[in-house]
């Protein structure tokens, strides 16, 4: 055996600079200024305002870590970079790194406090209020939020339109449907499908936009309502996105019921999230995800397969699996 | 070539969960306790005072980040968690990790601040105060300091010890030698060296019991003196370790030519740090580093072999080169 050297957990506990580099790089929308073309590091610090001090660190660490490259003193995007953080591009996903920038990396300095307490760090902590009533009162902050989703669900969202067996089904209903892009993705992968994406009401100009864009205004529609006080809208299948993690036991078990009685007999329920493997030993950002859970949340957490096949099953499904997607995440199924 | 995907840029991204888990295990001391041997969660939670809710995720989530392993229920150190992060052991390297959660992780939540404005985040931007004045006016929070220093050095500080020709030498004289990890190993390997740790009175006390724990208090000495005020002390070998990338330009040549004139005919200048490559496209430890001095200090800076001997030619060293030691860390060598 190799002797034990320090530099794995050197590198794990400085990780935080790296991370929190592309967050400000994002912050500074660098990647959309760069997405005009290659520029020289006296022209990127005077659009961005960066400090001589500072500028060519910043560019050559970011160079360094893969998310810039650097010709003949130019820096340039990287294919990633140049397709997910550019802002005027459909398929951005800074808005989960926004979030993490702007709220997540402040909150997560208190961890310990989290994991002493039970109780989370974010806006919910001060004085126990629904975190989700906090971010749906501000069209800034929710608009910001819809799109952090849609960054963190792009991969996941192309693989279950291709995976899944959607020649059996007419009709899809998306629960917390946010920007949309899940039911977006499945309908322009299937051509046949009606789709539905059921969120509160302040989401439906954002759905309609994103949809429209989308050229699916006649096939993909938005059903207002929560899902606390009202049905699940039938369908053939019902998908859950990155939604069940958010909640307690009793009210994951709450979605599941209602989203049986949403489907008929032959029909599906779709959960994905980033499900952590049966063992909970290997998907590591399935683990972090639910101590993101602990600091955004009263009592969110994230689950093992095997755990939503347990509660699938006693909701009456009469058979589930789970199927590994893109990375970290993976569908459940159950069958009705 | 295979499409872009965004999975690197979300984990880079939200690195900082990983990060803040270890640095939390870290403050909890859960690595000592388990150093005492294999324990239950509902052991653990107890001792360190996790709460139900957060425990499982947290120690899991070290699980599958490799600090951890899982047998039968069972939690116990990895090899190089048990080495590098029990606070019992000489081997501790985890001060650095102490700070890094204590200071640098809400610091480095400005790094949008610093790179617009060049100023540090840390002690050193209230007033502008010398943040080394800062550090050692608190007897505890140099001790940290000095921990955490030899917990950066260690592996770099034992590759010195192999690769450097010492046989060729008599006496060794470490600049700035904090706990005096780097000439303990030097004079650990190479019998017939004498060795002379260099720095501020207050580090006095930290230094002798470290280098008496080791065995070499006959052989390792003491010199307190600042390196502003007093010439280095001579020696046929003077190294710098970590030590320049804390000063402005101006310094750091000052230092070199003090090292010069501390350095008889056919002595050498060994400077260590993460030293950048020439192409600064590489090493991404060292330009972060860079930027942790942007926090840090007024003016302090990483930078490259060539910019390196660049400097040490200046100052009349007839030869340098570059020698790569461990990660991210390499070695200078002037040669008078």
């Amino acid at each position: 055996m190799e002797a034990p050297a320090p530099d794995h957990l050197l590198k794990l506990g400085t990780g935080f600079w790296a991370s929190k580099v592309l967050l400000s790089a994002v912050e500074f929308e660098l990647f959309t200024v760069l997405a005009e073309g290659p520029q020289t590091l006296a022209a990127i610090s005077s659009r961005l305002g960066l400090h001589p001090r500072a500028a060519r660190d910043f560019l050559d660490a970011l160079v360094a870590l893969n998310c810039l490259e650097r010709n003949d003193g130019h820096y340039a995007n990287t294919p990633s970079t140049e397709l997910f953080l550019d802002k005027n591009k459909s398929t951005y996903i800074g808005g989960l790194l926004e979030m993490a920038n702007a709220r997540l990396y402040g909150f997560w300095g208190n961890l310990t406090t989290a994991l002493r307490t039970g109780e989370p760090q974010s806006e919910a902590s001060r004085g126990g209020e629904d975190p989700f009533k906090v971010l749906y009162s501000d069209p800034d902050r929710l608009r910001n939020f819809l799109r952090a989703m849609t960054g963190i669900s792009r991969g996941a969202n192309m693989a279950i339109a291709r995976q899944f067996p959607w020649n059996d089904y007419k009709t899809v209903v998306d629960v917390g449907t946010a920007q949309g892009d899940l039911v977006v993705h499945v309908a322009l992968a299937n051509p046949d499908l009606q789709g539905t994406g059921f969120d509160l009401p302040p989401v439906g100009p954002v759905f309609e936009e994103y949809v429209t864009a989308n050229g699916l205004a006649g096939r993909v529609r938005f059903n207002p309502g929560s899902f606390f006080d009202d049905p699940i809208p039938k369908g053939d299948v019902v998908m859950m996105g990155h939604i069940l993690h958010d909640w307690d036991l009793e009210t994951k078990n709450m979605l599941i019921r209602k989203a049986y009685d949403a489907i008929p007999a032959g029909g599906a329920l779709l959960v994905y999230e980033s499900i952590i493997d049966d063992d909970r030993s290997q998907n590591a950002f399935g683990l972090l995800m639910s101590l993101n859970m602990l600091i955004e949340t009263p009592g969110g957490f994230d689950y093992t397969g095997a755990d939503c096949i347990g509660w699938m099953k006693e909701a009456g499904f009469r058979d589930a699996r789970v199927e590994h997607l893109v990375g970290p995440e993976s569908m459940v199924i159950g069958f009705k």
